[in-house]
Order: structure tokens, then sequence, then C-alpha cells
């Protein structure tokens, strides 16, 4: 590129914005710019808050979801069941699932799911921290993973290793998303769909 | 929404990523969630390169390209030839054109053009800091805005004031764009190319 801004703040800004994730050049020079004109106590409050997540952020001994006391809210609070783990990939999945408001059991965030291709395999999660707990009384186990070719995979490999011992294993429901249409769905949603039909 | 991160904090950054321009809240949790995965060093360095820049970045009082010195680097190089002036919306445009390594002169950022609908007159531009520059020794104006409706109008706008003033006023050829291929050309851009032919 060769060119630089004229000023060693604003590049060494658009160098740190272009780290995020799917933010490039152009991007980063747009959100550096957009700073540059934003009052100085906004600025300061974002700066502060990058810190701060670091600070004080921590990952649940219990479910490894994020949280800033441990156990978590949800591991700590009594009403909730204990007995009953759902498997997801990432802290974003939890607050999925909890916007159901239909779930009342305990979480695990493995943190990602098996790709071998990525070089991530099952030491990089968090199995052996799942299979730790399932002593604990629980009954149940449900895999959430994404509906991915790693996801699919991860959730076949914990199958494996929760069903022998002796804990129910469930996965989330395939089919036609609510308020989809048929003819959109393509064929391995509707084939799933197909497959897991319900009497009526 | 109702259902937030089980800490505040996360909470918080995923608001403050929201907040910047074309970055809806998915992609802010990615980012937050991102964040939370980096090295404590690395988003110490992220976060003192916001502040730095609101600290240390400030407007050439001769061109308004954003600066750390003042004038500018480019305002302050003897080399440069100081009779040509290039009119341009933004910093980033001040790059563009240095990119090219075939302008010598110097610039003057708008910070925008005329937007009479999004409320953007000419007393929110820096018009009358061009006009007050004009007078020494100045014998181009370059007019290089954006090929837009606000570009064009602007356009139009500063040539009004400029001529009078015994000032060159010209502006950037519009034609097809190199590597471009005719049969993809809008007809505004090819009736512009035929309009501005020149012989052979």
């Amino acid at each position: 590129m060769g060119v630089r801004y004229t000023s060693e703040s604003v590049e060494a800004l658009v160098e740190e914005f272009s780290q995020l994730p799917g933010i490039g050049r152009k991007t980063a020079q747009r959100l550096a710019l957009f700073i540059l004109k934003q009052p100085r106590s906004e600025v300061e409050r974002f700066s502060a808050a990058l810190v701060a997540v670091k600070e004080k952020v921590r990952y649940c001994s219990g479910c490894w979801n994020i949280t800033e006391q441990d156990p978590c809210v949800i591991c700590s609070d009594p009403k909730r069941d204990h007995t009953t783990i759902c498997v997801v990939e990432d802290p974003t999945d939890v607050l999925a699932v909890e916007r159901t408001n239909e779930y009342r059991g305990l979480y695990h965030v493995l943190g990602g799911s098996l790709a071998p291709l990525d070089g991530i395999g099952p030491e990089d999660l968090r199995i052996k921290e799942l299979l730790d707990r399932l002593w604990d009384g629980v009954k149940e186990v449900i895999l959430a993973l994404n509906p991915t070719v790693e996801g699919e995979a991860t959730t076949l490999y914990l199958t494996k290793l929760v069903k022998p011992l002796g804990v129910a294993v469930t996965r989330l429901a395939r089919g036609i998303p609510i308020g989809g249409a048929l003819e959109y769905a393509d064929e391995a949603t509707l084939s799933r769909a197909l497959e897991g039909r319900v009497p009526m």
C-alpha cells in the first residue's frame, strides 16, 4: 500500500481495527475516522470497556460460560435443574437458548467444535471438563451444536463418549424453521424434517 | 431482546461496538467475544490506541487534514507546489490521491459534501477556510469530490465561489475506469466519456 495516514496514531488505530475478525483495512479506516470525530468522553468509555472486559470477565469453572462471578449466575441458581446439561459451542449460544425462556437446566460451553482441518482437536475443547461433570447426578446431556459439518462431527464424538456413562444423550430437533417456506427449504433440511416427522 | 450476557462488562463492550457505523448487534457480540479471547496485552494496546487518537490527532490549520503536527507534513513541505490546492471530502481521499504518486500540490479537506436533505449546508463544511487560502498565490483549485449527487452539487457550488476570485478551477476527468469493460459501464459514465473524448 505504501501511503499511510499522516498521523501515526490514526495508523495505529487502523491497524488495531483491522485485527478484528471480518474487518478489512477499508472498514478499519472508516472506523478510525469515526472515532476521531467522536467526543473524547465517549472514546474514553469505549477504551475503558475494552480493558474492563479483560479485567472482570472470567470463565465459569462449572460451565465455562463467560461470567464476572464464579460459579456463574446460572450454575449457582438453585432453582435451575442441575440434572440436565445443554452443551453448546460458544457463549452466544447460551444467550440464544436462554432467549427461548424454555430451558431451565445448566449449560456447558465447549469453546468451539471439532475442526481437524483447522487443527482443533478434542483436547482444544472443554470435553474432559464436560465428562468430569457427569458423575454429579446428571441425567441428560442435550447436544445443541451448530448444524455444520464440524458441529455434526462433534455431536457424534460426544455421543460416543457420554452414552457409555449411562447418561441420556439428546440433540436438538432438525426440521423446517418456524416461519420458513417449504419451497425455500434446502434438501438437507427438508429430508431431516421428513425423517423426523411426528404423529398428529 | 431481554436476555443479556451474564457479564455486565461484556454487555457494555457489545454496546460500545454497536455504536460504530455499520456494526450491528450480532457483529458487536462477535467482536466482544473475540476481544475476550485476546491476550490482555493486545487488548490494552487497542484500548490505548483509541485514546491516543483523541489525544494526539488534530486537524491541520492549513488543509484540515488529520495530523499530529500543525501544519501537517504536506502543508509544511517546501518541495510541494503551494500554488495548487486539491479539494477533497475526507482524509481518506487525501490518501487515495497520494497513492497515485502523481500529485505534488497541497490539499483542502472539506469534511464532507453539501447534503441539504441531511442538514449539511455550506457552513458545515470548511468552505470559508478554503476561500481564505486563495489569496496566498494559489493559481489552481482542483475539485476532487466524489462522483455522487452531493459531490456534484458541491463541485458546482465551489466553482461559482472560486472562479470569480481569478483562480483556475478544474475537476477530475470522468470516463471509463482503467481495467473496466465498455459493456459494463453505466450510461452516465459512458456518456461522460464520450463527451470528454480526446484526440489521438
